[in-house]
């Protein structure tokens, strides 16, 4: 790590998706970062303790794995392999080293209109998940995700709902992710980080910006930290007020970032994370 | 009105946007429907002493009038203009008869990042309009909006905001609009919809299904009732449970509604209502 690198900061392999495993290694030793956060697909591809060697040799340390979760389904067949894959994704986890495994809840059903039904699912999912997890030294992090993907992502849509799953398990067992683009909305959101930090749970810390028009699909509508209407140093301010001294991951999902070289990328990263997330 | 139409159901006018304001008159009353909601832009494009006419003609009651709002500029200019449009729309309210003038609060001003901040002037300006709206025989009727508006549409995306908001104000001044389609996802609707009828502030329920994938921009992707993971009658079930015994309105922006003649649409609209919404 260079002296001028910012320590906490991680960076999500989906923010430079066009760089493989060994550009992103390469790269982000270059740039003196130390921390990334990592995707299954492209783990697996790789080779879960390929990947998990060449982290080691770079001294890079993995702040989380995305991502499991998806466990809303109601079939028989597809809930037990939800929760064969899931265990599946601890284990890459627990091999790359890395003590968070983030959880996408999965959103309704075909058919389906009960919220409330699919959220006691995952409630139910956890309670066998969980105890592997914490015997594999994993924490499952439960990502609230934006309304706009309650459908067809994850019924889990505030900081409050995730809590609400987090905290009927010991927080060493399940907690929750804090992304901005997902909760900067929400005027519960400064209260539900302090309840996270208070307990703990408070398990990865993500930043992107919000901008519109989003795109079709919403998907890959997230913004280039201080492009948008986020105020990244006042979320960054409140999860540090809670004591929390964890990465800070920024992860974006923006084709324009992915056409562009990604040294170059990197670089704009570290320049808007100093200048939009950090003092 | 005929024996078998559905006495509550109102029509947004947008649902069938291709009919002109005479076509609507014409074909709601063909078909028994006694209520429709309209919006300022084509009434003001027909005259709006013309409109309370035709309607008035027509034996249609107007449910509500969309839209007043934007109130979150900061410069005073603009904020100047909001405030003297949104008097007009008070007084073309008033003209058209409707008791309810819908809000859309307004986004964040350009570079803006500080939603609570936006959401003062909001109730600064409601400070200036609500006596005026109560003079001329109307309640302004806060529209929470999908949490996927907060940037640039309206920064109150919650029932809860909203009431926040109308609470400082008599509830014969300023209420709120439930609408499935913005707080189908919230797990505190059901409380706040408890809330606001208990008070007397549901202003105007409107119905619209939730669908995926959302089209670029967002704005036009509601679905048709019955479509989507709404279970509109669950909400429309809590929304009665309260006392509330006003009209329905059916509010879709769908283009393939659009692309359909208008009577084939209202023939569909009303047995879907029925399905799906009514009993």
């Amino acid at each position: 790590m260079t002296a001028a690198s910012p320590s906490r900061l991680s960076i999500n392999q989906e923010t430079i998706k066009q760089w493989s495993l060994e550009e992103l290694a390469e790269g982000c030793t270059s740039a003196g970062i130390s921390r990334v956060g990592l995707w299954r697909s492209p783990v697996q591809e790789y080779g879960v303790e390929r990947a998990a060697k060449l982290m080691r040799d770079a001294g890079l340390s993995v702040t989380s794995l995305c991502r499991g979760g998806f466990l809303t389904a109601t079939d028989p067949e597809l809930r037990t392999a939800a929760l064969d894959d899931n265990r599946l994704a601890i284990d890459e986890a627990a091999t790359l080293g890395t003590d968070t495994l983030v959880l996408v809840s999965g959103g309704l059903p075909p058919g389906a209109r009960d919220l409330a039904a699919a959220r006691e699912r995952i409630a139910d999912a956890l309670a066998i998940l969980a105890p592997y997890a914490f015997a594999c030294g994993v924490r499952l992090a439960i990502e609230p995700l934006h309304p706009m993907f309650a459908s067809d992502r994850c019924v889990v849509s505030t900081l409050g709902q995730a809590l609400d799953l987090a905290e009927r398990f010991p927080a060493s067992h399940v907690g929750v992710v804090v992304d901005t683009y997902h909760v900067w909305w929400d005027d519960q959101a400064p209260a539900q980080i302090a309840r996270a930090g208070a307990t703990g749970r408070i398990h990865s810390f993500q930043v992107a910006d919000w901008i519109t028009p989003l795109p079709a699909g919403v998907l890959l509508g997230r913004g280039k930290l201080g492009d948008g209407s986020i105020d990244l140093r006042a979320f960054r301010s409140m999860v540090d007020a809670t004591g929390f001294t964890g990465p800070i991951e920024v992860e974006i999902f923006n084709e324009s970032l992915w056409a562009r070289p990604g040294p170059e990328v990197l670089t704009e990263i570290v320049e808007r994370y100093r200048q939009h997330v950090l003092e």
